[in-house]
């Protein structure tokens, strides 16, 4: 089955739950005033559906291939790209000075949900061209922008994003890939890159990659690392393409999912180096990384948000369809639909209510993006650069790992069909699972979490959100709505977990650093149940406020469920963070015995 | 990686968490006296390291392929199958008047575990051949038993179990393969299934389908299904191979794992039908089918555990050889083995305390059921039959759901060469997921739970069964180690939330039955969290006291994670039960606006 865009359901997340409109109304975002939202985003989803939805299965089935060192891509993509760079859609969000729409990055965010949840695997092509655009746009050198940041925005020629070496996954700092200076101020690169997403392809006739390397004189470690652009081929003074550079892939993986996405070995050097360009200031490379790394991390989160709708649209469906038993009750002759059953009513409300909380954190942190470089306000620009950093680890991680959660329960409910890969549910699931490792895995943004974000400025940015989700809570009783069950009491009980946890590990973090992180995992859940609970009640109340969004009542009772089944386990989730970690650094004893 | 049965920890569950020892002393299992238990069980790890582990990988990328009518299964595959039979696997807690070695079904548990861990695939294989024993001694004539359950017992020839049609999945009434009375007292068979597991191979020369079919003038539903058996090869009177019977495998599935077990479609009565043999008597194939599902289920449930051990070695060995970046106060020159990281290490723990606890309700099921059938005086009996019944699904669902959650997380613990099909990781998840959903659903194992085996007796079993657990809870707080941490606490609260829970329920489940079921899920989980970490307690306990299993501090440990981190959410999952209900039913108005 197809993909068709939740339109009402991003536009409440959006404007409502992510404070959009209300932004917009401050007047933070300038220019900008909303009314083309809705356009923009029916337009993303009928492309998405009629363009790239069908391509989803082809790509799973065919995969990649690797041949004389060229990657081709699976049929019928290249003519999809052209087709995406064509509708305009790769600029969404760039520059307009280099021809981007220069639309909010909010807009782009509820965009990169429906390339997502329509295919996956294309989808994350552009992504990285966006973080490359970032990086190029925010620290190349006129001369470098002027060649190539226009061709990036359209898509004529797609990023590459290349960090990662055998020993340095996580650890970048380990990275071993060498630079030297050329006389003519250029660099010849050489060394191996693994894992690079889209390192080549057959979609475009260029491809600029971004590499981190080492100088020769390079301190150790991450402050001795360097961010190069290294076209593909060269690019001749009339903007024409020239000769081959030495960087080519030389191996593609073989993967648990997203097959029709190139994951390749880069090789340079062997034919004496592949030139590239510096970005940014020598030794100065992890800087380029950070800037970029917020809108990356939020654009993997997506992902997270955009293969669980998936998920959820073809269960929905499947439960409608096919007929198995009878309901309580049930008056009709043969046997019902399975959604008349309870625990599967359950499972589509936490594939539905999940998938709604984990939008709702993600377009929250792209409008907190948003306003940290769109605002007059420098007060409410560094607010909100606060809030953004603090809500991209969650927005990254909880969204993550919801998409395989909710991909989990995708194929549950197909039963046996559901192990079967021509369903289409299983590819869902598989797709789902690296987004929870790769742009920093899960772990790693939960550590952000706690010894950074929480961190920063004794916990201020996490008191202020507190603070703010209170008042949401206070709505909620004051409603007096009994359709919301015992969201409140729920609610209130997650905030106040949420502020002792908090709390305890703001002295952790210091006084006993292992304590801290051995409970960094369980916090970053227990700070998306309580956050991702009230963001959903706060988008019943406006809808019930607005009436623009159909019947208010389904988001009052969407927001019960989540608060009944997820954010109620943030009493749990506060012990565990705060008694477990005895448990957690004494466990060498058993792992190890 | 090879795999290495985990013998210390699995005779500790066996023998103590699952009281096996005491059930032993008590006479309850007659002749055994477990002195070869640890013997049996090193040389069934020994076969499994040696012979069924190495063949798991070539099993998953080579699969199986249909041509001609006939399966072959992978390189390697025949030939380890006839090791198998060979060294008296297969026949391990057969009938001793069949030829089988009469072992109780506790010590073929624990077994199943290895076999499934090193290969799932084929340990999958037996599985299906033991309730075809169990199908055939319980309900089959003497002549059917004469001439088939040696073969099956031995191994000789394997069993099928062949209920699943298209529109016949959970809801197995609604099949309509026919049988047709023969005048030779045998019955035609036509008709189509699909999902038969092994349902054609190479391994051995015959193959004893057991077949659910309806008489023409069968009731409809349940009450008018038949049991059938049908060979593949017709026996002759001497014992020798005749005539090919007409049911053969017509497709193949293409699945997200288990790719070295074929799972068929079969199709009978292209040429005339097959030719059967009634089980039991006419119309009375469900409670055949009742008299082996206890058994199937809880092999299904090590299954479970079996991948999640397998799982757990692979990303614990991984751990320990990956080198990225620092732990807190290191002391060395260059990157710490990521073990030394509190994520990794909460990570691993999880994976080892939820493996453990869901081994020790498999093993535990198995002594009730053994108990059940061994013991001499009745009520001994049927208590045990009922604590069997009880304790079933949650070792089906819990430990499945487990095998899932555990080998998501060896993935995980990988980074990003855990998406890389080679690390292996990758395939244990994949082949994990199918658990959850063959055998009965694991959503159909709550409702069992909650509506059967919670219901009987008014909750009889469950209050006896808490009892015991909280006998377990005394002896931790008098134990006052404070290695337990908060474990006494934990459980004591949880044993409170199960009660209240379990009350409510049962008083649903007759008032508003739709409540209860909305309410299986959460509550299935909640009676997993809470028996097995009471029973992690308890093996701790047992471990201090008898000495006989090294360091019991380790288990202590063990149990406390596992009490802190899992056993913890059984307040949430309380909540759940009880207040999610309303939501649940009033999922209409959000699944189908």
């Amino acid at each position: 089955m197809t993909y068709r865009a939740p339109i009402s359901d991003i536009l409440l997340a959006l404007n409502h739950g992510a404070g959009l409109q209300a932004a917009v109304k401050a007047g933070h975002y300038g220019d900008f005033d909303g009314d083309i939202t809705a356009a923009v985003l029916e337009e993303a989803g009928k492309f998405a559906g009629d363009v790239l939805a069908p391509l989803n299965r082809v790509g799973d089935e065919h995969g990649i291939k690797l041949e004389d060192n060229k990657v081709t891509t699976a049929p019928g993509w290249p003519d999809a790209y052209q087709r995406w760079t064509a509708a305009g859609w790769n600029a969404v969000s760039g520059p307009e000075a280099f021809g981007g729409q220069g639309l909010p990055l909010a807009i782009n965010a509820a965009c990169t949900e429906i390339w997502s949840a329509s295919n996956i695997a294309f989808g994350l092509c552009p992504l990285l061209t966006l973080s490359a655009i970032e990086a190029l746009d925010a620290h190349g050198s006129n001369e470098l922008k002027k060649i190539y940041l226009e061709k990036l925005i359209s898509g004529e020629w797609t990023g590459t994003m290349q960090l990662t070496e055998p020993q340095a996954g996580s650890d970048v700092g380990a990275l071993r890939t060498r630079a030297e200076r050329a006389p003519d101020g250029s660099y010849r690169i050489k060394g191996t890159k693994i894992f690079i997403t889209y390192g080549d392809h057959d979609m475009t006739d260029n491809i600029v990659h971004f590499v981190l390397a080492r100088l020769p004189d390079a301190p150790a470690g991450t402050k001795g690392i360097s961010l190069f652009l290294i076209p593909k081929f060269m690019v001749n003074a009339d903007g024409s393409l020239g000769t081959r550079n030495d960087i080519y892939p030389s191996g593609v993986e073989h993967k648990l999912g997203m097959h029709a996405s190139p994951t390749c070995t880069m090789t340079m050097g062997d034919q004496g180096g592949a030139i590239g360009y510096l970005v940014g200031e020598e030794n100065r490379g992890m800087l380029c990384m950070f800037t970029m790394m917020n809108q990356a991390r939020l654009g993997v989160g997506l992902e997270g948000v955009g293969i669980a709708d998936r998920a959820y649209q073809q269960a929905l469906a499947f439960a409608q369809e096919r007929r198995q038993g009878r309901g309580i009750g049930s008056k009709g002759d043969g046997m019902d639909a399975i959604i008349v059953h309870p625990d599967v009513k359950r499972m589509l409300m936490q594939m539905r209510a999940m998938t709604a909380a984990a939008r709702s954190i993600c377009y929250a942190t792209a409008v907190a993006l948003d306003i940290s470089v769109r605002a007059k306000d420098t007060k409410v620009r560094s607010d909100a650069a606060a809030r953004g950093a603090l809500l991209t680890p969650i927005a990254k991680a909880f969204s993550t790992d919801i998409g395989n959660e909710v991909t989990y329960l995708g194929v549950q409910i197909h039963g046996g069909m559901g192990f079967i890969e021509e369903t289409g549910a299983a590819q869902h699931y598989r797709d789902a699972r690296i987004t929870s490792i790769y742009e920093g895995t899960n772990g790693i943004q939960s550590i952000d979490l706690v010894t950074r974000k929480l961190a920063a400025d004794g916990g201020a940015s996490v008191w202020a959100l507190l603070d703010e989700l209170t008042g949401i809570v206070k709505q909620v009783e004051a409603s007096n709505d009994p359709a919301f069950g015992t969201t409140g009491v729920k609610l209130r009980d997650a905030l106040g977990s949420l502020d002792r946890a908090s709390k305890w590990l703001l002295e952790r973090v210091a006084a006993a650093p292992n304590d801290a992180l051995a409970g960094a995992t369980p916090y970053l859940r227990l700070f998306g149940s309580t956050l991702g609970g009230c963001m959903l009640a706060g988008e019943a109340l406006a809808a019930k406020a607005n009436g623009d969004a159909g019947d208010p009542q389904r988001y009052v009772t969407l927001a019960r469920f989540f608060a009944e089944n997820i954010t109620v386990q943030s009493g749990s989730l506060e012990k565990t963070v705060i008694d477990s970690a005895d448990a957690v650094n004494g466990a060498d004893a058993v792992l190890l015995a």
